[in-house]
């Protein structure tokens, strides 16, 4: 047998994994223009894999991207969650109904059903029009960061030396390749070999909750079979997911004698192999009685789990190698979570990364990388906890005073509502989270991501959604809320405001690299609070409006039925205020319409000044 | 030179002519599974046309076919609409804004620009994917129908021949083909060839007004450039229609000396080889004074043309034959009227073709096709005089007391409303339009469009737009309005339609082919008045679910933002009712709930029972 080749190459960004977490880094990596490659092990796609939950804030993510149109064609919609418990006669009834998505804001409020298959293709197909595929099968086998200081301090360097096997059709090592890249991001799921690499703990711990999962087209007289259900039966509990088409997963916990049956007698543990779907549905059939279920044709794919939270003790070494998705945060399923929380990773690194390799950003800023999402990767798992236990706990009757009410659950069910729905994560102040001038818009959370909120075209009276605005193209967003532009005193704040701007050492001159135009790196929107049939975009200063479409003001549109809410909604005085959002969609701060310094020190704090292009 | 090849072919629908109503109707043809084929004389696709008006009916029929993404997409929406008149120096100003389309139904309250080669290619792409292309250059040099009265009776004849040249690139004749064809289409526009094979003639007059079209980028600082504006000048009309990027076309009235210039002195008619972009520039100069405006970069697309208006005679001839688009009606092209008649012609036509081919109805359902569009087309002709003079004519001034005020021009502009947005199209009294029972749901028009509302899907509180459940499928809709279902009467009412559905003589099993299912042909929607928390799906009677997303209820979604007005808006009252939609989504007739027999008298007044399948 010859021995296998070696090769050598470099990269930017090499990304381990080609899950969703990794397919969003790509993505995300190729639109902005970044030198990236991504590898797997598998030699082809899985054609579905088994997270299927799309939150509604990943739907808003997608959008960013310009892939929502396709996630939300695709996708079964839960608007409806209904809840049942045990009723006088021992089967379970139905004792409320109510909305699944209790996020105030969310501009979809639904969440998204579709599986991890269906989502991958969206990724592989955005990356295909870039001319970005995956690179398999392909495994890494060495790993190493450099440890030359000098070559650490420099964000160009090729600071990460990977050595990866291509394999065959026979998974024999056909090649051995050599990668250097600047930046590594191992998103190679819950048993990561990048991981694996660095004194990394994974902390956290199981619980005793077993639960089986079992997708099938449901022949059933249930009512509630297209409704994102919870149910707390005398036989268990289970939570139904409706799926793509007729199809439907349960999620069905085992106890007592269910559980004995698929426990390894050997082990005393749970094991995959003394279960099958013909008993998942025994246990749904009793779980769901006095209704009728049964499966309509084959059951479809299905498996069994125990819960268990952990989280990694870092998310990045030397911020050159990254780690994301399940590589850092394993959970339980039901609040389907995994998907979203391993997007949300990449979404929150890919331009930071963008920005550092680009010479606009110093390489400090990775650091926010692991403070911002580490922190959420804890708030998840503690939700979670909570979340499992009284899902998993038996429900309240006379005679378990100490089951779970149907009141705490449907409590902890409407209030984790901003959290699972993934609206309400919260980023910490850092220097790219600046709250100083929180208060001037009360609505608007720096930390958070933008609300949704119609706004109207002053040149056309084309009524946009501000996030679509605001998509993910690396550029921060600086958003004028002008206040009245008929009122003098809002127009000679405009005009001053406007003078700064075009100083040469204002934050929009001095971190725009010479030769290019000052939208490629700050994207200027503003929003006026004026009638659309009296606001002339003419009027505004030149700096604002570098194309006709800049300009944008706070109406009703001709329908009536959309526009005019978005500065009471999101509490915009008369005095009007700047918003920076980050090229992520997330509010980095706030700042009067007459506190330019303001402005100029956020961004001074991590920006630099790049070379001439 | 070696004689040219003859060959011989069938084939149930020929098309003449690949432009919007050509393809409109092929890819209607196509879908619905009947054997079809398009020609054309082109000896490709042209890359831009002239045409670019999209009015929101045409929106809604796109949607219909699954086409309205892409169209929304890819056009410019005219949201306002801007009116300038001569102020006290002689120079154009600001008169008033206004919204651009007044029909208050439209689900799409806008116009959309897009060029004619754009929305040629979503037809020819959504028609690749069914393996249909346009077969061409081939041009028609023989038509006759058959004059045997036992073949014209028969719907499955092929009493049509039409011999075909198919030319080479040299527009050589390569080979001869004798097609035998059951219908043919004739879209070949204003010149048609199919239209000329008869005595068909086209009434109607030219004007004297003469007008410039010129497509550019505009350097200008006109405030509403990027709207639809109306101005009367003292040196003549101008409307301005933007469109795609920053694109936008004017339409300039020659008068007087500008008139001259483009005046052939040989003729003394206008004539395109006097004219140049430059002077249609010069004039658009003029008109807007005091604004600037120039061209950036080079000038577009442009023409001169001179108004007028003509229908043809005929729209078919012994029901074998029929004209369409341009071919059998011709006006100014400012009202934006043309893309949109002739693609709706056809779309009036296809499922009508599509039903007799089926054997589903008796022929005699294709004479509603020139009794709707003809009628129609005389409607139209009739407002574009009245609008082209308006727009034609010197604006009202001290010295001008004959001229158009103001008030006139935008009183005809918002009452036209409905009509140019094709919203208000009405097609008169016959067997497929029956407003016998118009009374029982005010304002849903019996023979108009069904208007727009949002439902919510029961199983599982799903927001849909009745509109995305009417598509152009060629299935005829029957809409249950079921009044509250929670009421024991109503309910009564629906369990007794239940048992009548299902009779043997019922119209749902005796017009459906033995060995279809009943939603083959019909397809049933219900929709309650009760709330989404209590209504449930399942009890319903099964004839009016074969499947969970059948049942529909009147509420508001989650988001509390849409749905819930669907009774009140259309004025159905608490007992209910029936409305039969068209496979156009022409309301066909209206019908109380406990009247079966309205029902099935007006689907035996032309439908026929088929073969078994």
């Amino acid at each position: 047998m010859p021995a296998p080749l070696v090769k050598e190459s470099t990269v930017d960004v090499l990304v381990i994994g080609a899950g969703p977490a990794g397919l969003m880094a790509a993505n995300a990596l190729g639109r902005a223009g970044v030198n990236v490659r991504i590898i797997d092990k598998r030699p082809k796609k899985v054609a579905a894999g088994q997270a299927d939950g799309i939150q509604p804030r990943i739907i808003e993510v997608f959008h960013s991207y310009g892939l929502g149109e396709r996630l939300l064609r695709e996708g079964c919609r839960l608007h409806m969650a209904a809840f049942y418990n045990p009723g006088p006669d021992g089967g379970i009834e139905l004792t409320s109904r109510a909305r699944n998505i209790s996020a105030a804001t969310a501009r979809f409020p639904f969440a998204l059903t579709l599986n991890q298959g269906a989502i991958e293709s969206i990724f592989l197909d955005s990356m295909r029009a870039m001319d970005l595929q995956v690179d398999r099968p392909i495994v890494p086998s060495y790993l190493e960061i450099s440890s030359d200081e000098a070559e650490l301090q420099n964000p160009q360097s090729h600071a990460v030396k990977v050595v990866l096997q291509h394999l065959d059709a026979e998974q024999i090592v056909e090649e051995t390749e050599i990668v250097k890249a600047k930046y590594l991001i191992g998103a190679d799921g819950a048993h990561s070999w990048v991981r694996k690499q660095f004194p990394i703990t994974m902390d956290g711990e199981h619980t005793d909750y077993v639960w089986g999962v079992v997708d099938l087209i449901p022949d059933t007289d249930f009512p509630d079979i297209r409704n994102r259900c919870a149910i707390h039966s005398n036989n268990g509990s289970c939570m139904i997911v409706p799926r793509e088409g007729d199809l439907v997963r349960l999620y069905l916990q085992l106890t007592d004698d269910n559980l004995k049956r698929v426990t390894n007698p050997n082990t005393g543990k749970p094991d995959i192999s003394y279960c099958n779907p013909q008993q998942l549905l025994e246990v749904a059939k009793k779980t769901f009685y006095p209704y009728r279920i049964d499966a309509d044709g084959e059951v479809g794919w299905w498996t069994l789990y125990i819960i268990g939270q952990r989280v990694a003790s870092q998310f990045s070494i030397n911020d050159r190698v990254f780690i994301a998705g399940d590589a850092c945060h394993t959970h339980s399923p039901k609040a389907g979570q995994g998907m979203n929380a391993s997007m949300n990773d990449t979404h929150n690194l890919a331009w930071k990364l963008s920005h550092v390799l680009r010479g606009w950003a110093h390489p400090s800023l990775l650091k926010t990388y692991e403070f911002e999402r580490r922190r959420y990767a804890q708030d998840l798992i503690n939700f979670d906890k909570t979340f499992a236990r009284l899902f998993s706990n038996k429900p309240r009757t006379k005679d378990n005073q100490n089951g779970v009410t149907h009141e705490e659950f449907v409590d902890v069910f409407s209030k984790a509502g901003g959290f699972t729905s993934g609206i309400g994560i919260h980023y910490n102040e850092s220097p790219i989270v600046n709250p100083t001038y929180q208060s001037l818009v009360a609505n608007v959370v720096v930390g958070e991501r933008m609300p949704p909120q119609t706004i109207i075209r002053v040149a056309d009276s084309w009524p946009f959604e501000l996030q679509d605005l605001l998509p993910a193209d690396t550029r921060f967003k600086v958003v004028f809320f002008t206040g009245d532009y008929m009122n003098p005193t809002q127009r000679d704040k405009v005009l001053e405001l406007a003078e700064k701007l075009n100083q040469p050492e204002s934050f929009l001159r001095k971190f725009t690299p010479k030769g290019a135009r000052s939208g490629d790196v700050f994207d200027l929107l503003t929003i006026a609070a004026s009638k659309k049939e009296q606001v002339t975009y003419t009027d505004f200063p030149k700096v604002f409006r570098p194309h006709w479409s800049k300009i944008y003001t706070d109406d009703v549109d001709f329908s009536g039925k959309v526009g005019g809410k978005v500065y009471s909604s999101f509490g915009v005085g008369p005095s009007g205020a700047i918003v920076v959002v980050r090229p992520d969609q997330y509010v980095g701060m706030i700042s009067p319409l007459d506190k330019f310094s303001a402005l100029d020190d956020y961004f001074s704090s991590f920006m630099t000044r790049p070379a001439p292009l």
